[in-house]
């Protein structure tokens, strides 16, 4: 039988156990991987697509659990603010104005610079999703979107907002070969009131789907939900019962021990997001302790305007750095580590660890090379720490997802890199000179 | 009069006063720049080399203010250690191994890695500066070299390291044509004895160069420097008259702020080297206040061993994210101000104000292109915020250090990329397969 790809001659990091495969082979057929392993064991295989990738390390897609894909128009908007100025004074007005077609250009050309970047699953939170879905099919790339409610005082606008999601939910749950996932994306307790909030736990039960939430992010929303609620967020949310193992939280940057183990019982999953922590001066989470505790946590960039990246390579070595000074410990989050949580972790956290996340047979074929054959990744004494600590987004030169390729030698064959870049620069143009 | 380069219809940052001129160009003749301005308002300038740059925004080169670069052959050898395990285990025994042949190649590989992020300057500290100058010769960069000294206890081995500096200023101080300046590299107050100290301050003053030393790096040495002689660093050196406008000092992570007063008072540069103190897990510099109090800081990558990348534009978005989450505050180290650092911020520090690190007439042609036709630095609202928190090294499509092109559409003209890596690769595969 006919495989789609084989690739061949590289280095396979499969993301289990740490394993390395020196020479290594990869077969596709039907949007899996069919087989993994070294070149010499194995009988030879015919396919329509081989792909010769000596000097280069093959390795799942990464996973990019928490993101804002149409904000890449707002890129450089407003830099250096305080976090509410940023939000009140800048990005709310301008997102107010957004109109579907900004937010399909915006979204387009964040799964460009992600498809170039190496990322071949991405989580995201943001109105119009149905917009970002139309996105992500054209790209190629796979998703988990999550329809963004914000109540803000208005149960009208709540419920206005849950019906769009729900929506949403049913059209796209499982949408473009089931490379679209959905969750529903209360904002935060903070801008829904507990009365939305239970709704949308009940809804996302029947819907079957997940919850995607940001928490802890600054000093001042948790001091905010301790003065309208007289508690903690974790205890707010547990109240409401909205932990469980189905919850992605973004951040949790201020979370007290005791939080965080709560957190691991009840099996909630944390998206790190370390670029922006720094970038908005949110604090550092205590990532070492969730993942002592048992917390799945995975990786993610945080939204364009606030990182102002979507280089998840730039994540990786961030996030491993930004702990190792937390905990004034150099051993803290090993390269092997900050990996797999870019990788196996993010999938799990996106509830999709049986899917994707790793290079074994029966997975779907999301794999990216690395080519190494560059002076900042020479020597390679230790592939994942050149990896880890060396590479950049631009390093990756092929990205296949779903079995089908969507860069070759960083040329993206889904998009039209030119255009999408033109019409993105000039909405953010429209949308800039239209605020005067 | 015929110009040598000609670079017309980019966006230039001439790092004067924040001035972005939209429709710019540069002119370069023997080695000097001789006007930067608005295209349209210049009569036609006839040049050797035409570079038409449309899309593409020119600025001063990076300066890199500490490295060692021969320990490119070391990157990834040793990950996610305690400092003091990673020197004693690791790189110590290596190092006593190094061949002035594996200096050169390690150097040769740096250079090579700084070319193609952007970098036109460095200021290294390593044993055999004198391999490194023939690499910074040869890849046509500009450099400020200390050779190193450790006495390390023995009063002769650093009485012999000091004569060889000697040697190495007095051959390559202002060599090839000017590119190569030189300084004194005392390793670090707790590696030289105070008597060793004098007589550098008193060598390096006769022939009229700096001083590039370590300063309270980590918790650990500043410790042992107050073990030592019963009192902080920054008093010891004082004490030795150590302190300086020509004095440049890397890391200064452990200071108070009456020390970082004393270090304005005298003048004494710093090198802050966000990566490398992440990466060790040191500490985190107060840099806000050092540029309070006026002090000269540059930025620096440390040793490609203990970052793991020579890539500057990392260096300046970590350097001013890691100021915000020391401060909680995310107005520190403002864009603007971050590229300063990087580029005339560096130069002074390495005290080369006068003639680099700005884009000016009468300045050396140290220029660098990046290209920001690309999804990542797209849209354009703000140049300096995509340079410092988008781009990164792979985005630099020219670099002319000294009015030569070193690298023209990121191929580099001076070195042969493949040769240089090959050569690195197997003096690191020897150097590795020796120790067993």
């Amino acid at each position: 039988m006919k495989a789609d790809i084989l690739i061949r001659g590289c280095t396979v990091l499969t993301m289990v156990h740490g394993e390395v495969i020196s020479k290594g082979m990869i077969v596709v057929k039907d949007g899996l991987i069919t087989y993994v392993g070294e070149e010499q064991r194995t009988p030879p295989v015919d396919a329509d697509e081989v792909i010769e990738a000596q000097g280069k390390v093959a390795m799942p897609g990464l996973v990019n659990c928490h993101t804002h894909v149409p904000m890449s128009i707002m890129r450089g908007v407003a830099e250096d603010q305080e976090l509410e100025i940023w939000l009140t004074r800048s990005i709310w007005p301008l997102e107010a104005k957004l109109t579907a077609k900004d937010i399909y250009d915006g979204a387009l050309l964040s799964c460009l610079e992600m498809i170039k970047n190496g990322v071949t699953c991405f989580s995201d939170m943001y109105f119009h999703e149905d917009v970002v879905a139309m996105a992500v099919e054209k790209s190629g790339l796979r998703a988990v979107l999550a329809p963004g409610i914000i109540e803000g005082g208005d149960p009208e606008r709540g419920e206005h907002m849950l019906e769009e999601a729900v929506k949403v939910v049913k059209k796209y749950h499982g949408y473009a070969n089931g490379r679209i996932r959905t969750q529903i994306g209360p904002h935060a307790a903070y801008t829904c009131s507990p009365n939305l909030l239970r709704r949308i736990r009940d809804v996302a039960l029947s819907l079957g789907v997940g919850i995607h939430i940001h928490l802890a992010e600054s000093r001042e929303t948790v001091r905010l939900v301790r003065r309208m609620y007289g508690k903690g967020e974790v205890s707010f949310l547990k109240s409401l019962g909205l932990l469980g193992p189905d919850v992605l939280a973004a951040h949790g940057v201020h979370l007290t021990r005791r939080e965080i183990l709560t957190l691991a019982r009840y099996g909630v999953k944390i998206s790190y997001n370390p670029v922006s922590n720094m970038k908005l001066a949110s604090g550092i989470p205590r990532v070492k302790e969730m993942l002592e505790f048992g917390v799945t946590v995975g990786m993610g960039t945080d939204g364009p305007a606030s990182n102002n990246s979507l280089d998840m390579l730039e994540t990786v070595k961030a996030a491993s750095l930004l702990q190792k000074i937390r905990y004034m410990d150099p051993t803290v989050i090993p390269v092997k580590k900050a990996l797999e949580m870019a990788t196996i972790g993010g999938a799990r956290a996106l509830g999709v660890g049986h899917m994707i996340g790793t290079l074994e047979p029966a997975k779907r074929a999301d794999i990216i090379l690395i080519d190494f054959r560059k002076p900042h990744l020479t020597p390679v004494h230790n592939v994942y720490a050149n990896i880890v600590y060396s590479a950049r987004g631009s390093d990756v030169d092929t990205v296949i997802v779903d079995g089908r390729i969507l860069m070759r030698d960083r040329v993206v064959e889904t998009l039209d890199e030119g255009e999408v870049r033109r019409k993105a620069q000039k909405t953010a143009k429209r949308l800039l000179s239209d605020r005067l």
